[in-house]
């Protein structure tokens, strides 16, 4: 088992154990997520683009950002496993469109959004 | 190398192909990765309850619900990366704590919030 | 001045008595924003859809869901002033829009997204 | 009748004429505010702090999040509406509590926050 899995399944017992999975459900879960992204958010709302790029070495700041971030990962892994997502594997998925989408000769240095893949997955013309 | 350390290089190298380097502060990334959970939650804000646990199978939204989550963990190991934390073991700390601070005895069956750690880590008294 | 006026007034008087401007900025608020919401989304995210809308008739969770729901209202506030956007004008401008995008013949008890308006504003042909 | 009551009542007939009310519950609406001000932060995340600051004067990004921002609006009316709540009051009764907990003697140019009010709203002993 690999430690993303082993993660996984601890997530899970926690819940089981608290009785809690009744309150697991996709919705639910997916607004937990949220929830715990607008408290990592607010660790870093007030600092500045140089004070939140050093944050985890600020002995106060750092280990509460870290902790919230953690959070992000737990109801990440639970909302996975209730949609029966492998998250690895979604990403992995989603750069391989990305990769066709954001070419390099066209998209180097720009921020700018890419106009959505057709159904073929290909805009290239190719 | 084990297969989050795989994704987190190749989310890397995407944006140092583009030259995006330069956009993935730790501000930005922690919007961005906001701003994909919103995604996310908008796939599921109409469904009701029994509609979202069964969304997976739809062959509509599955899909889409799919490559959100996948745009999510994509800016998770995005801000991981630029914060130095390894987010299984963010996770597995957060998760040694709330094993200290939800205690099965007073949580079972019950949503709601535990007042927070002490210092000490320890409010069991024990 | 109306009672928006007045509260974008109060807002601002607010930050300005703790030398506070130098923190609202564009960015900053948005993610404070995103925060507040995501705070007032942890009040919900446990309750049953029935809970839910009952929510304000409990004498614990009702208050805490109405303060939340007045700090978002804070920094929406907040950023609309540092904008420059009036928010009630923005609400019926996306409403002109949206009135055009999601007609009642074909969109009555239908959740479905609608597709971009065009740059004419009309999709109609008419 | 005020020009948010008037907003506040377009909104609902807006979704009374396409019979939505039924997926207009408490969570439902919680999570598309949350969906729609991760819009909002899509708008801003790649902008350098200068850029956003002046991002409603670019004629493109500006009208787009002038329309995140209504569409922010729209759905806080929406949520508003459902939780019988008065907008403007809750964030006037929010500052009387922030007032008190954030003197400006003790808070004036600084981002840390404060301990929670205690019961009696009144931290400062006197």
């Amino acid at each position: 088992m690999d430690r993303l899995d082993a993660l996984n399944e601890r997530c899970r017992q926690f819940a089981v154990d608290r009785d809690w999975l009744q309150y697991h459900t996709t919705k639910n879960l997916a607004m937990a997520l949220a929830g715990e992204v607008g408290e990592l958010l607010a660790e870093l709302q007030w600092l500045t683009p140089e004070e939140a790029s050093a944050v985890m070495g600020d002995t106060a700041a750092g280990p509460r950002v870290r902790a919230e971030f953690g959070d992000v990962v737990i109801y990440l892994m639970r909302l996975a496993d209730v949609l029966g997502i492998d998250p690895v594997q979604a990403a992995h998925d989603k750069l391989d469109g990305s990769e066709r989408r954001y070419t390099v000769a066209e998209y180097r240095g720009s921020a700018r959004k890419a106009p959505p893949l057709t159904d073929s997955g290909d805009q290239t013309g190719a």
